[in-house]
This record gives C-alpha cells, structure tokens and sequence, in this order.
C-alpha cells in the first residue's frame, strides 16, 4: 500500500490529484490521507471503484442537513464512478438495550427497522443516486457470530484500547458504571468494516474512535485497512450544539420549504460560512463571496439554497416572499408605526438606531444589540457594526415594544 | 431465602448445625454463610439434596493434594446426600488463546478433552463416588449462545467490576495490556452456574472472583443465588508456592506409595498441621494431637496417612520401611563411622550434636541447624529445641561430611 502513486502516468496523476482535492475540501480529518491517496491512485491505474462505507443507525431515520455534510461527501465519491456501502445497523437495533436502562436504545422488531430504513433510503435520494447504492443489513453477519466467534473478535482488543474512547475513558473517570456490552458497539461497527472490505468509511468527527476500529480491525482479519474520513459536526440552530433531532434545533431535508427557509433565517450569522461550505453546493469561490454580503442578505442566500437543493428554485423564490410577508403581518401595520425616512439608504446599525431616536446614544445602541435586544425584519442584529441597507418597509425593532416601519 | 432456618425441628435443627460444622471446618470462607445455612435448612426439610457445583480446567487432568482439599470437601457434601455437579470447562479448553500468545492455552480437540476428562475421574474416584455425580462439559451451552446472548450475558456486568478482579486491576497498574476476550472467562464460569441452578460452588481462596460472578449472574438471570465456598490453597513441597504441577512441588493422588511418602518428608514442618487438616481424613482431635509429635514423627505420620488413603495400610507401612532403608543404603555402613551410645534415649539436637563432638558448644550447634546443616535420618532439623528419641541406627549427619550411625 505505498507503490501505486509511483506508477502514475501524467494523466493518472492530474487524475488522483483532482480527487483528492475534492476529497479533502471540507473534511475535518483524514486518517492517514496518504493511505486514501494510495487507494485513489490504484482505482486510478485498474479502474476499480473504492468502496466507501456509511454506518446508519436505524433507529432515528429523520434526516437532517447535519447529515448532508456526510453525504454531500459520499456523492462526490459517487460521482467519480466509487460505490457506497449503505449499512443499516439493524442487530444492533433489535438487541436494544440489554440493561432496560436506556429508553431510547428501545428494541426494534424487523417491520419497524424495515420501515425506518425506507425512510432513509426515500430521503438519501436527495443527495445520492440510490440505484448506484450497496445496501446491507449487518444482522446477516453479526446474527450469524457464535460465542466463540465472539471471544475470537475480542481477543484482537484490549481492555485499555476501548476505555480510551473519550466517553469510557470520562465515565470510568467519574466512577459512573460501564456496561460490558457497550464495548460491543465500537467492535461491531469495526467488524461491519471487515465482512465488506471497506476502503474509507466516513462519519463525523464523533465517530473517529468507532471507524479507527474498523481500521484495526480489517488489520487483525488480515485485510487491507480503510481510511478514517471524518467530516466537521455541524451545529444546530443554536449555534451550540451538534445538530440532532433530539435537541429540535435541526433542519429536515423532508421539511416544507418555507419551514426550511424560516429555519434558515434563524441560524447565527458566524456559522453562515459553514453552513455554505457543508450543507449547499456553492464552490468553494462562491462560498467565499458570502463573506461580503450582510449577514440578512447572507442568510437570505443560505435559505434560498437549501430548498432550492431539497426543493427547486421557484419554491426557494417563493419561500422567500412568503418569510417576509409573514413577518410583516406578524406585526400588523396597526401596531407599527410608519416612520419617514429620509437618512441615508446605507447606515450602521448604531446610527440607525439613534436616529430613529429609539436609543439615546450610539454607546446605549452597541450595548443593546449586544443584550441581542435589536431586530430588523424579525432577525436579531448580532453585529453593531452592521451595515443596514435601508429598504422601503423594512421593520426595526428595539426590545419588545419599540416598532417602526420605514416608508422611502 | 431467609425464612428456612426458622421452620427447623429440634432434630432438624441439630442435623443442620451438625452439617454446617462439617462443611465450615477447614474452609477459609463461605459467602455468605448465613445463606448456607439457610440452604441446608432448606434441604433438611425438605428432604431434597443441594447442588454443589466444581469447574475443571480441561488442560491439566494429573489431580494433586492441592486438588484434594476441595474434593475432600465435596466428599462430605456427598456423605450427606447432595449432588456434586462436576463441570468440565471444555468450551474455553476448545477456544485456546485467541490472541495466539499464550501457549500455555492451547486449543484442544474433541479427543483430547475426553481422555483428560477420563483421566480426572479416575483419580477423583479416589476421593469421591463418581457414580453419584453429575457430569456436565460447558461447550453444550456455551457453544450454542449466539452473539445477542453474548450481548444480553455482557449487559448483566460492569467493565468496572470486573476491572476489579486482582490480577486484572494489577495489570491495568502496570499497564500490561488485557485482551477484552479474558474478560469471558469469569463470564462463562458464571453463566454455567446460572445454567445448572447450583446452590454451592467450590474453589480455592483464588476463586472467589469468579465464583462470585455466578452468584452475581443467577441474580440477573432470576435464578436463586449460590454460595461461595473457599477453601484455603495448600502451599506445595516448597512451602511456598501453591502446589501445581507446573512448579513441580506436587504430590500426585496417582503417584507410587514410596514416591508420596518420599515427598511428604520432604514438606516443612510449619505446614504439618494444615496437610493434616486439608488432606487426611484425621479428625480435628487427631490433628490437634500431631502437633506435639516432633517434626520427623510427624513427617512419617503424615507420609502414612497419605499413602493409606490414595493406596491402603500396608502400602504405607512398605513405604516407610523402603524410605528408611532407601535412606541407609544411600548412606553406605563403610562410609558412616557407627558410634556406640550411651547417653539418654531422648535428648535434645544441641545436646547430641555436642556430645558426638560434631560441634564445640551448644550455640554452634545451633546456628548450625539455623543454618540447615543438621540432618537425623536424611532428614533437615529445623528446630533447634527438637527432642531426638535416640533409634538403634539412626544417621545423624553435619554439613556435608561428618556422618555418625548411632549404635545402642
């Protein structure tokens, strides 16, 4: 595994070159990248497609733009002629949990992980051809495994290897108990690598201690190792944490469009670029260009991407009009009062504010955008240096009672 | 469990507390014994037999004392009409070492397990009625768990627990690595208890971790829990290590008359009185008595009680005799000057040695024996204080060279 970059022609070369470019855009972390350059120039040369691997759990099938990042991946490899390895991590749903502790780790009957896996595959086909896709289930090898099998798998990891995976390594440290059997996840997940002969499996950064598993694991079974690729976790909503259904501050690929784009406007302004990076199709050029816009109009831009990705331009056109609209009979034009504005059509949000007369002082205005106390057309003003272009019947709004709609 | 006790007659009651005295002599620990007794309570009512269970290790079938201290055990057990379960540990003696490393553990086929079953029970019918008790190999259970019954046997136990196990929690330590597969083998001694519902499992004092996981897993399992009963381990002729094979320091139940009696003298005296306790069939009182013979008679007593039980009477008298004679003809008449004596039949070692002039005083005559230069009989003294019964012919030998055969 370290020959096939040398007998690259010119062509070949520009080839794995272009690849890898495009691989490496975006990830977080490739374990080892040399490995993953070595594999794309030996499909290069034999014109052999890699296998790339993604686990699923079939237990949570909504998915969301938190997805996409591994999948807008997994497309690229798509496009370049590789095959994806779907794996629906079926036993391991219908074992459950063997403690009855955990409600959320319910044991699912084979109907259930059927239905839920379709609904994978309906949404997944938003972003990869689902035709092209290798589909499994591991319960056809790991429900095969006998106690000895087992004890054979076990005996290639030590006891020390699996507490070193942060969250163990944190609870042994914290004295909270350990279930022998939550060390059969991460082997599991390694073994799946093994049956399928994986050349790169992706996940976020969260999964690295289980893909590097499946690494050591081919390793043990006398196969050819894959290659970590693991891809940034994107925040939700609220800026803060991973984006996931549980924490309700995701956006659905299946969601209506205006909810996406509502969703959208919501977001915070320092994550746009991310998002743009991870969740649109944007180039990277295009991706950079945001960067001038003002934040509104760059969130503006974030939603008219998204649906028009799980939608189509028009209803992204539409969404658009219909956030706005909403917005304004949301506060209704009896209750705002209409302000002539004759200032300028570009002006800092500090100045804005004085002139309008709601704030005292340019000082008093930086300190209330920074409380997040400050709205223009229902978006909370993050930045007091913004520059707001003025527009006819736009809405600023200051803490809870103090309206005005601008009339040019 | 804890209500039999209260429901006993006065006659069961005295029948209870007479087995319990039976089964507590000799035992370093019983856990709990209250459950115990409750146990036998329970069987004395109800006129039905407890179950005491034994695990064998299938790779090393020559049954030594150190064995006999758990089957002189299961004996009075037997005496009274339980049920000995005899488990043959086969399904881990078929897996070997999965990481290769140990040689020591190597696989075993069908046919090797058999014979060194066979092997085992003709010597424990030594010991106990083998047509009384009940067989049972581990792989019928064990090898038919699929890898969800692994799991669900995993979720019943913490990483932590059994991190806790001595050896495991020295290695963590001394950060020598643990393969997880070692973690199954407490698991399996545990889960055969839960699959043959015993009441009682015997083992040495080393034992205890994994004895007590099968009273931990029939409590998971919803099954009644068995008590732990530890016997202490029998140091081996060395008088320091536990007696094994491995150490060479055994006495095997299947040795020749001369070659037990051979070796019982050479045991230290400080362990006469626990071989008496562990290993004969004398009883408290007679043991008790030992204790005021001196060593060598108490070495010649021990080496015919020993012969007596594993061949008969009068293989140990032959035995003592051949050891003796062994012993003379070793020293040759021509090379050992005879000494008639004719001081007093018993007298103390110092006082011999000085008065055969061996030695200058009595302190050198005791820093000699200190040092164990001293031998009567081929025999090392270890006492200073020893009582000598002065014999027609008795050797009594001085470092390497100054021999006396006494004449009276």
């Amino acid at each position: 595994m370290s020959t096939w970059t040398k007998k690259l022609t010119t062509e070949q070369q520009k080839e794995t070159e272009r690849q890898m470019t495009m691989y490496l855009a975006g990830a977080h972390e490739v374990i080892p990248a040399a490995d993953l350059k070595e594999k794309v120039a030996r499909s290069v040369i034999e014109g052999k497609p890699l296998k790339i691997k993604l686990g699923l759990d079939p237990s949570a099938p909504d998915v969301h733009l938190g997805h996409t990042v591994v999948l807008n991946k997994m497309r690229e490899f798509q496009d370049n002629g590789h095959t994806i390895q779907l794996i629906i991590g079926d036993f391991t749903g219908k074992i459950g949990d063997p403690t009855g502790k955990s409600v959320a780790r319910k044991q699912l009957t084979d109907e259930e992980v059927k239905a839920n896996a379709k609904t994978y595959f309906e949404q997944f086909g938003k972003v990869i051809d689902m035709d092209k896709v290798e589909l499994y289930y591991n319960s056809k090898w790991l429900a095969e495994l006998n106690f000895e099998d087992v004890i054979n798998m076990a005996g290639k990891i030590t006891v020390a290897r699996l507490l070193e995976r942060d969250d163990f390594e944190q609870r042994m440290a914290d004295q909270k108990p350990i279930s022998l059997h939550e060390f059969f996840y991460p082997l599991m997940q390694g073994y799946d690598s093994v049956e399928l002969e994986s050349d790169v499996e992706l996940g976020g950064t969260d999964q690295q201690f289980n893909i590097l598993m499946g690494r050591h694991f081919q390793e043990k079974f006398g196969k050819e190792k894959q290659v970590a690729m693991l891809m940034p976790l994107l925040e939700g909503l609220d800026g803060v944490e991973k984006m996931s259904k549980s924490k309700n501050n995701y956006i659905g690929i299946d969601e209506s469009p205006d909810e996406m784009f509502g969703k959208a406007m919501s977001i915070p302004d320092e994550l746009m670029i991310k998002y743009f990076t991870l969740v649109t199709d944007l180039t990277p050029e295009a991706v950079r260009a945001t960067g001038a816009l003002h934040p509104r109009d760059a969130k503006m831009a974030l939603g008219r991407a998204i649906v028009t990705l799980y939608h189509d331009a028009e209803a992204a056109k539409q969404a658009e009009q219909q956030f706005i609209s909403v917005f304004r009979e949301r506060n209704a034009p009896d209750e705002i009062p209409n302000v002539k504005w004759d200032g300028p059509a570009e002006i800092t949000v500090t100045d804005l504010l004085v002139s309008l007369s709601f704030l005292p002082s340019k000082s008093e205005a930086r300190r209330m955008v920074a409380n997040r106390g400050v709205k223009i057309d229902g978006i909370t003003v993050e930045d007091p240096r913004l520059q707001v272009i003025v527009a006819d019947g736009m809405v600023v709004q200051v803490g809870k009672r103090k309206f005005a709609r601008l009339e040019m």
